[in-house]
């Protein structure tokens, strides 16, 4: 009978290594890494540590600002600006049916169409505009990276431009 | 020795505890979510637990159709119904020397150019005509997320569509 | 006292079987496959294992490389070859930030411009003779998933091209 203590104690011994292990992997957050003195509200890089929960978003549109407009007119949908808080009111939804919120995104992917009303550029501003109420806010903090840019059309007459994201959880920290 | 039986049971108890998380973390599964109304082959949403593997997959365009076609003609590779089919099968081939289907595909973005027989439009009806045999289907009803936009132009003469895949494969289920 | 070693073999087994559940989980890596018989820098596909550790990049566009040129023209950044040059040195530094290399690149995703010096065209050999110098060459053989193509814009005058990136790490090798 002289074993078993020993062994008990080797058993628990590694047990607490086991839950000290996993108590590691749990203490880490997503990281969001961006210039301190950058205004823009993009972050360069975000770790997402090992063990999270990754959630893929499809691309989204924006739904009619303006039911008198024409259909598939852009008066119909509002301009950039108008457009950009339509899709991220509709994330927020989204994001909130899997218990997250616009503070989870890690990555967007903003892809713009032409506005006749700048001579067919991408209203980069008005993107901007309505993005920084939503990232990297006084009240929303965080900021996803992201690229944005200019395609040749959407698949919605009206629209001009669509979103896509990606939110992802970290582990629940230790207790 | 009135110890050791104590700390037996509290290392039992230690792993039993250990196991159970281990099997809570294992038991879920990736989660699609898409309006159960909707027709739409996408998911608005895909949930990929902590703890799975997750494979990128490189652009994909089309292999030629029609090979008495010219070479860079779109007649050579086909419409953009029968390049999306190619594509598709392409990704089958690619994802089960992982081991994997298209049915763990979770992220998809569709990257269309003008079809001069549109008019210069992306063939949008066309991609998810061929999109939805092998996507939210009878006989493979998981649908990933996805995006679908028209772009100035592929590498490839004749290509309508390239197309990039994400999956991921949950850990298995505990026992 | 005849169940105390009975349990504590029995925790000492679990402990262990739980200790080589980890080991086999940390003892995979990061998979690339391509076609061993193909000079691209390019993986079909890349295998991120779970327990992975992921890293989100922003869009990343060229430095002036010539202070002297206008500034917005291409003149200023460069060819499509220098500007990926620039790109790739920026997401050095920006990786090196969080351990990490070119080498830990999992996935790519370029977007091009037309070039006027090429008709319109985007300079699809410029980018691949600057990227193979640092994915899949002598010094640097692991190689990204990629999707490159041409938008209709970039949110930089002068641009050619902007290039995204995410990298992985796996977990440590077991000891």
């Amino acid at each position: 009978m002289h074993a078993s203590p020993l062994i008990a104690r080797l058993a628990l011994a590694g047990v607490i290594s086991a839950l000290q292990l996993t108590a590691t992997a749990h203490a880490e957050d997503i990281k969001r890494v961006s210039s301190a003195t950058s205004k823009s509200p993009i972050s360069t890089t975000v770790v997402v540590p090992a063990g999270s929960r990754i959630v893929f978003l499809s691309g989204n549109l924006a739904d009619v600002a303006n039911p008198a407009a024409p259909a598939g007119s852009i008066e119909a949908y509002g301009n950039t600006h108008t457009q950009v808080i339509s899709i991220l009111k509709k994330f927020d939804k989204l994001l909130a049916a899997e218990g997250l919120t616009l503070a989870d995104v890690v990555k967007v992917n903003v892809f713009m169409v032409g506005d006749p009303a700048l001579g067919g550029k991408m209203d980069f501003a008005g993107l901007n505009a309505a993005y920084s109420d939503y990232f990297g806010s006084a009240t929303q903090p965080n900021k996803p990276v992201r690229t944005a840019l200019q395609v040749a059309a959407l698949p919605m007459q009206g629209g001009l431009v669509e979103i896509e994201m990606t939110a992802a959880k970290a582990p629940a920290p230790a207790k």
